[in-house]
């Protein structure tokens, strides 16, 4: 059986060909232009393909009510051509039943389904990259609620000695404001990649990162904490995350999940293919629902 | 059918006899002694009452994992003598169903069974009195995760203008230790009850919940937040709260629950009841579930 995935990107969409145990056999990558541009192509590598199924994981903010006039339309995004529109109709010419959420449910559920996830109900994967962003899967179902997380955003308690405005045109002293890709070239004036591994900055990195991850445990309570996008690609960051972790939580959580923070705070498992993976894993959800009625 | 609820606190116990539609026919109170002194008055209250099933809302941290070998227990809590009590399994004699969950669980059920919940999917529920806690109901069910949410514990930024040590001994900066009912006490020598209605300290602890709740909307996406508890007798704080909670939240959320904050953020509607009448939907809960399989 095979299945399509899209893993809908702001600066790229990814599209690939695969099975439910996570094989692809296929996989291209477009630019994110505007709609007109980039859908063709979409459509396009699907056709005559043969799958039975797609699954699309998409940059938001998007509905996910299925009573909705609007489900499956990306809302209120500041990308000006993406603004109201119809990305899961776009693909209604080909035939088979779509499956959709936002990108990091996606990732969540590709961990979840084929990666370092697979053992637990309850786990949230935060992206650390040009922006930040949280996918929360919760006693082994996705969580939507109104909207959908949108974690990256969460306010915290800024450290004494960092006196940057934040990247954020919406909180200076949110998660995405003071420790994304963003904030440290707008805090150090250089990418990430070009600061040194043992440069001070990823010590304030890792003590921001961490204060968000004891928040999220505290309210959702993930079985495993999985750590993605770019900025993770700093490898020293994660012993200092967690050391910070340990700090702020103080102890207050005595779960066995919590007392070995080398197995709940963990690095993404699939190669940063967790996106299209997840696009591949709501695929097949989708799948299995149209079966079930 | 008649149906039995236990809203075990860490001060009071309080049992009752009611129907699935929240109707109390009986009910009593019992201090929170030793589990010793305490429990065989519950057990004795339920005692030839036909109750068909009971359900206990239960002071945290519990364990709630089916399979576990301590499900039904209460676990890791500061209170000595009821440490790894196996609160379920006490009320085994009464030979009916057992329905278990954290008493904030309990109480956000109840206000979406009974209460100013019933319109929603998905509801979040703070108790702000001597302690803090959260209760969560996302997408049609109470959240557990690893342990249950403890929400009252996130980290806040702290004001500029507050020097107050904090009085909860995990973490200096969580929000029961800025807001709280002991915080109030610790911080001002007096309780809030006998602070007047245009005290200062009133916008500081609104600061504090406002910063929480946006917190809450970021992360779990509730489409309606509820405040109960004994600092929410004050009547004056929520439209503080709603001040704050737009001014941080900032237009990022552009829901049409989050623009509408007079029906989004609310205070308890079910006099005091929540906690009780949570525990009798437990109650009903347990007993579909048994009648189902």
């Amino acid at each position: 059986m095979l299945l399509g995935a899209i893993e809908a990107g702001g600066t790229k969409m990814v599209c690939a060909i695969g099975d439910e145990n996570g094989n692809i056999f296929k996989t291209e990558s477009y630019p994110t232009l505007s709609p007109k541009e980039t859908i063709p192509s979409l459509v396009e590598f699907f056709k005559d393909s043969e799958i039975e199924v797609l699954g699309i994981a998409c940059f938001g903010p998007i509905d996910l009510h299925k009573d909705s006039s609007t489900y499956g339309y990306i809302t209120s995004t500041p990308k000006l051509a993406w603004q109201n529109y119809d990305m899961l109709g776009a693909f209604k010419e080909l035939n088979v039943p779509l499956g959709f959420d936002s990108d990091v449910n996606g990732s969540v559920l590709g961990e979840v389904k084929y990666g370092i996830g697979r053992d637990v109900d309850s786990c949230l994967y935060l992206t650390v990259g040009t922006g930040v962003g949280a996918g929360i899967y919760l006693d082994g179902k996705l969580v939507h609620g109104m909207l959908h997380p949108e974690a990256g955003h969460i306010l915290l308690a800024r450290r004494s000695d960092d006196d940057y405005s934040g990247c954020c045109p919406f909180h200076s002293n949110c998660l995405e404001s003071l420790a994304s890709g963003s904030s440290i070239k707008g805090r150090y004036g250089v990418d990430g990649k070009s600061l040194k591994q043992d440069d001070k900055a990823w010590d304030l990195i890792a003590y921001y990162i961490a204060q968000a991850l004891v928040n999220y445990t505290l309210t959702v309570s993930p079985q495993r904490i999985i750590l993605g996008g770019g900025v993770m690609h700093q490898k020293q960051l994660l012993a200092m995350i967690r050391n910070y972790y340990k700090q702020f939580m103080n102890n207050y959580i005595q779960t066995k999940e919590v007392k070995d923070l080398d197995t709940y705070i963990v690095l993404q498992s699939l190669d940063d293919k967790q996106g299209v993976l997840g696009a591949l894993a709501l695929a097949y959800e989708a799948y299995k629902e149209e079966s079930n009625g």
